[in-house]
């Protein structure tokens, strides 16, 4: 009978690419946050989510250094879509230092009930209902964002008098290896954001209705890195053509989107390059920033561990299946987002070529196709990184696989 | 300020191609099966699936009398993970003409619980787990079938002497208009089923542990339609040589993916010579036939109703928003299925060219691109017909916009 074919290479195996001070192999054990994953695994079992709020609170905090170097006043703003977790957001909340970007009602009542006060929370939603809206007219001090001139008219005819921002879309966009299904403007028409020939309408909706546009949104992709960063410059320049012919705006929301590595190819985001870019372009304006990031806080901080449940050859490729599946976490599978799946406990000294399949009767439910991987067993634990932002959130019970555990780390 | 553009067209709008008895306009209002589906969205509100039990009972009689011509013994599985409704399954049940196509513990236990028995429930299932397999194995009468020789493995472990089936991968696919994200076996390997050169290393396995191999399943694509019937015609020729050198087969699965008209170029699939090359492959052979469907059951026995929240030209599209997005219907947006938008109620004489946008805050997030609707006002009903299966089932929470009613009509 067949079995594992041999191993074909004999690296280091215990330092891979996206190792960091709280993710890291000790003594061939994957630890987060100074957690043995492995002991995680056999005390709740898979498949389990594990979060680590410090490496959130990290990622939060190298972005303030970042912007305060930018001398400019800021905000941030977690995008919660990227991560809905009650226990993380409830740590968010208590931690001070960062609002919530909200895009639905039941998002923005998450957001209260985990402890953030209307004024931390920022609603920038897209085909707004109007059950949505009379959901908001009754949330006083919340900052709405309005994406299309019928937005401005609904919250006009509510709102008069009140300050309100609209996102713009520049036309432009970017997205992690320039992916067209993480763009959410550019060449193509999207559902986004007012286009500058809607200005003057946009302008003339708020005189009728005595709306002051005293802020400007914008976001333009997800996931980009300094590749990205000249049309981010392209981006910020834009905006500031908006700005200038609305006038008065005194707080400018540039979206989320920072990307964060998923291959040993990709450099993590320069953040000292992304800086100076928004001080070249908005310094002394007397213009806020705020930015509403949510993969770059959550991603890489969250994991997925998974049971190994078969190897198997299979023509020319040798099948490793495990006990969860693209309904777990989508980007593998729907947006082709590398997830460098890697071993709980690195047991042997040689890697294996695999693919890595799911549990979901589905062609598309494949993790990973031919990856190099440190050898594993039948029962050992797979572990998927940047499993943190739009996996449990965007997970579904296909199959009725859906179950999963959810660990947060204080 | 901009209004709705002219509408360019001048039709006989009520007649869309995919009208039929129970599913039709009648004096301009959209009814399935004798429902005004604007009824429906006034009483529950949107979104709502609303599905007709029907018009799945009409399907399944069209396919068992396609099949009894065949001269064949035959069953007919539901595969429920198209749809779990536990509504539409006691239904089913209740009927009593149909067996389940369940492919995890949890399905298995949701078909029990509307009213299945063993007897009734074929199980195939993918990435097994040990967990799985402890459920399965005090599951008597069910029908496994095996899908990769890990799974006769496990199964044999625990099954000395019993009838097992296995799953086969004839190295063919097919599937709607030929896209290979629905394709199941084919030229690329796949994870599903054993291929032919590990069939005597299965054969070894199974005398190994005592299993006896009387029937043979393969799954090899969704949605396909005629166009993909000389495929179809290959795939069974090819199962037989599998068949032939396992001997002792007595029942073969054909799986599902049987696919239903997405627009007005596809004809329904022509049953009768569907059933002349299963009659041609497998007459006088004594072996009973099974197949597994879930979309030809249930896709065009639902529709999901929306409400329009607004209409706005931007650059060269006409967008319409509407109150629910991808995560509630995942095939539009990532496997490129189209969904056929039509107003609930009919108002003018005109037709409008429109984009429809969701409620999802994703590029992805579109239902229909450019596609010519009568027109439709701000408030109104909009119909997404086949939205019976692999909708609600796929169904995700998404930016907290993952609600919906469903109403069965009985
Ligand atoms: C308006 C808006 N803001 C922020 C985000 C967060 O994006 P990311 O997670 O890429 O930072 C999104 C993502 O869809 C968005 O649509
Ligand atoms: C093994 C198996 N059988 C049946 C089906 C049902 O397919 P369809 O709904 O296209 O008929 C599927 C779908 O994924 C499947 O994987």
């Amino acid at each position: 009978m067949n079995s594992i074919p041999q191993p074909t290479t004999n690296l280091m195996l215990a330092h891979p690419w996206w190792q960091r001070e709280d993710l890291k192999y000790i003594n061939r054990r994957l630890y987060l946050a100074g957690q043995s994953l492995e002991q995680i695994a056999k005390q709740v079992g898979t498949p389990t989510f594990v979060y680590s709020t410090q490496r959130i609170r990290e990622n939060i905090k190298r972005l303030r250094v970042a912007l305060s170097q930018t001398g400019l006043e800021f905000d941030i703003y977690y995008a919660m879509k990227a991560n809905r977790n009650p226990s993380i957001l409830t740590h968010l909340a208590a931690n001070g230092d960062i609002g919530i970007d909200a895009c639905s009602p039941k998002e923005v009542l998450r957001a209260m009930s985990c402890g953030f006060s209307a004024e931390k929370i920022s609603f920038t939603g897209t085909s707004v209902s109007m059950d949505d809206w009379n959901f908001l007219y009754r949330q006083q001090g919340i900052k709405i964002n309005l994406d299309s001139l019928a937005a401005l008219k609904n919250y006009g005819a509510y709102g008069k008098g009140k300050k309100v921002g609209i996102r713009i879309n520049p036309a432009l966009g970017l997205g992690y290896n320039d992916n067209t299904l993480l763009r959410y403007s550019g060449t193509e028409v999207t559902k986004f954001g007012i286009y500058q020939e809607q200005l003057d309408e946009a302008m003339a909706i708020a005189r009728f209705y005595d709306l002051k546009i005293s802020r400007v949104h914008f976001h333009t992709g997800c996931g980009y890195l300094n590749q990205q960063l000249p049309v981010w410059d392209e981006i910020l320049a834009a905006s500031l053509e908006f700005i200038d012919r609305l006038g008065n705006i005194n707080e400018v929301n540039l979206g989320g989107g920072l990307g964060v590595p998923h291959t040993s190819n990709d450099a993590p985001l320069d953040l000292s390059n992304w800086k100076k870019i928004i001080h070249r372009h908005f310094k002394g304006k007397n213009i806020r920033i705020a930015i509403e990031p949510g993969d770059y806080l959550l991603k890489d901080a969250g994991v997925l561990l998974l049971q190994t449940v078969y190897l198997e050859p299979r023509r020319d490729k040798f099948f490793l299946g495990v006990n969860g599946g693209f309904n777990l976490a989508i980007e593998p599978g729907f947006y082709q987002m590398p997830c460098e799946p890697t071993p709980c406990v690195i047991k042997g000294n040689k890697k294996i070529k695999v693919t890595i399949a799911g549990n979901i009767n589905e062609s598309v439910d494949i993790w990973a196709k031919d990856i190099d991987i440190p050898e594993m067993n039948t029962g050992d634990t797979l572990v998927l990184i940047n499993a943190g932002a739009y996996a449990s959130a965007m997970s579904s019970n296909h199959c009725m696989r859906g179950e999963f555990n959810e660990i947060v780390i204080p």
